[in-house]
């Protein structure tokens, strides 16, 4: 049992120079950040992040998916570690609080609790997770942590992986060890992570913090229109235009979004052939992803995903082929550690409420793993991987109090 | 006035052996060709070209711009030149047919000529145009040849052309020498071109041969839909969806081709930013062409496409810029040309109607700048610029032997 000082609280000035100092690494002229997983821009912060931890003095871990993390040990040397984590590596051009702030609460956590000289019955982790956002593989640091990954995640007869084993062997991780670095569960306490929210429901409905009870269920999709590269004066009624194939689904499955409330329906990629302006197109491929917090209802817009690709096929005479590339189940957040991080709020006078996550995040990879809670803070208009995102910076003061407070309940309650 | 023996004409076989031959270089597995133009592939059939030439006697000729004939001389030095063109560059996984008929077709004429020892009241001159599809500028040739080239086709700085002119400079023509190409108009009687139809109106009416009388109108666009780049999970009305306004765009345009009678449509290319199935695009550009054989109603039409393209826009919430990328007009054919291919195909026993070409070709730069006539022949199912591109030899024989008697006509009308 830990004696726990009232006013123990983050230092917002300290964070604060730590965040404005990892906003210039790989920062942007719109004023985000593009620090792709394991390019130099990442490398570099995971650099910084090094640095930071050997200069406040604790123990630098690394494992064999490239995870990075500083460590507080306890007096106990048999004890558990509660792990504290998020990602440093960012969207192409994205925003400068999406992991980052996870990170750097959980840094923060660790000195204010070195500096009190808190002597806490678990291992205290910070942990920033190779690729959370997926420049090669999505939430690979998590996976490599929970064992989840498979060696189709650096070599698969689809998809040339040469240059993600190249990135990961200039980073000094051998691909072919990633079994090295799944951690015992028995070895761990739990997981926590602060993350901004990704969009505008705290926002709208005037909260300061988000106990995030699940996170979306998520399946991506290759869908391809194979249609024949024909002159573009070719007769109407002979063209098999994959293009117009790929318009008519992408403007149908958007309102899948509609049709199941609380879902989410994203078309981000496409890429056709041989796409040139005067020849018809032959081929397209769209990469697509609904999202839904319930299982039987995300597995209805599955359904209804090929559905409308087969109707956009048959409608321009087309070949279609509907190709699930991933699918994670929807996760559930731990009770006791989201009651926790309610009563830490509520003593605190922050506002909060239960809520699902509909972006991923390394929670739902640690979930499953070890008792996991996923904490929320407003993001300003729900603009995020984006140069504008933004929040205000007296949210990210309360995370991170949030953050340390939980700690310090998980102590209390040990 | 030159005496013709009735039974003049092509040597089937010869013809059909140089077009085996032809077809062998940058044959694809699905029986097409892909001969890009400047690339090995073509520089190979140029080579090739320039070898048929010498073996058969005829002067070579180049210019600086890449196009290269052959000339059969007449006695008189002064006599002006007919020429007989189309081209050997290909689409990407092209049809052996498309441009490579025309010039063999041609060849043949003057090996044929040669042979009966007929000396002509001008000049005959086989000629492979440039880059006719349009791999870096199409049209390139013919333009070169009509002086209508300008410095922005090789130097631009909306797009990078160094790529283009190291192509040129690896064929040996000096990419800046392109004013040297243009010939004195006094010094052409005219020019010919045979092609395959690449639709299937022919085939449809069962006629033999079209008599092209005019070549459609055509303005391609680049639209640009800006949105942004934001997190898939963002709440629906903050969306800005790039490629989602794209895909409206794509499916409302094709509505035109029924909308404006003889008209065509595509979009033929489209790219997104960042292309990242978990990212909302902020960025799409789409490519995209409108034809008409009547100019005000390709007017018309290209008010249409601007017109949607904001619609689309204003529905999603996007930016948009249209942006005319060229324009060319419609062009009409020699009439005196048009009838002396008419009373030949008479003479022969060919079925034959005047049409319009939905497709480009080298004769439309050619026709404003000296008397030019343009002779289909069936494409079997209307399908080119596809390795299925196919056309009965029957056909290829009857073209050849059109061209063949019309040179002669001339000759006879001279």
């Amino acid at each position: 049992m830990v004696m726990l000082m009232p006013e123990t609280r983050i230092n917002s000035v300290y964070l604060h120079d730590l965040f404005e100092e990892l906003s210039d690494i790989g920062a942007t002229r719109q004023g985000g950040v593009h620090r792709l997983a394991l390019s130099n821009e990442d490398l570099e912060a995971r650099s910084w992040f090094a640095e930071q931890i050997e200069m406040l003095g604790f123990a630098l871990r690394d494992d064999d998916v490239g995870n990075l993390s500083g460590v507080l040990r306890c007096s106990n040397m048999n004890a558990k570690t509660l792990l504290i984590g998020s990602h440093l590596d960012s969207a192409p051009n994205g925003g400068r609080y999406d992991g980052a702030i996870g990170i750097l609460a959980g840094l923060e956590c660790l000195r204010v609790i070195k500096e009190r000289g808190l002597d806490l019955p678990f291992h205290l982790e910070v942990i920033d997770f190779t690729d959370e956002e997926g420049s090669w593989q999505s939430l690979y640091g998590s996976m490599g942590l929970t064992g989840t990954l498979t060696e189709a995640h650096i070599s698969d007869s689809k998809t040339d992986n040469a240059p993600f084993r190249a990135a990961l062997n200039r980073a000094g991780i051998n691909p072919y060890d990633y079994l090295n670095a799944r951690r015992d569960p028995n070895s761990l306490l739990g997981y926590l992570e602060l993350h901004i929210e990704q969009s505008d429901f705290l926002e709208q409905n005037n909260l300061n913090i988000g106990v995030v009870s699940r996170v979306v269920g998520r399946s991506s999709f290759k869908i391809r229109f194979i249609g024949e590269a024909v002159h573009a004066a070719t007769n109407y009624a002979k063209k098999r235009d994959a293009l117009l194939g790929a318009a008519c689904f992408i403007t149908d499955v958007h309102s899948l979004a509609q049709e199941f409330a609380g879902g989410m329906v994203n078309c981000g990629s496409i890429d056709i052939q041989p796409n040139r302006v005067t020849i018809v197109p032959s081929y397209a491929k769209v990469k697509m992803e609904v999202r839904h917090p319930d299982p039987a209802t995300l597995a209805q817009m599955e359904e209804k995903v090929a559905e409308i690709a087969k109707q956009c096929a048959l409608h321009h005479q087309l070949e279609v082929r509907v190709e699930r590339t991933l699918h994670r189940d929807v996760v559930y957040m731990n009770d006791t550690l989201m009651q926790s991080v309610e009563s830490v709020c509520d003593e605190l006078n922050l506002s909060h409420t239960r809520m699902v996550s509909l972006a991923g995040h390394d929670a739902q990879i640690l979930a499953p793993f070890t008792p996991s809670a996923l904490i929320f803070i407003p993001c300003k208009d729900g603009i995020s991987m984006n140069p504008k995102e933004y929040t205000d910076w007296s949210n990210v003061e309360n995370g991170a109090n949030v953050l340390l407070k939980t700690i310090l309940r998980i102590a209390e309650q040990f």
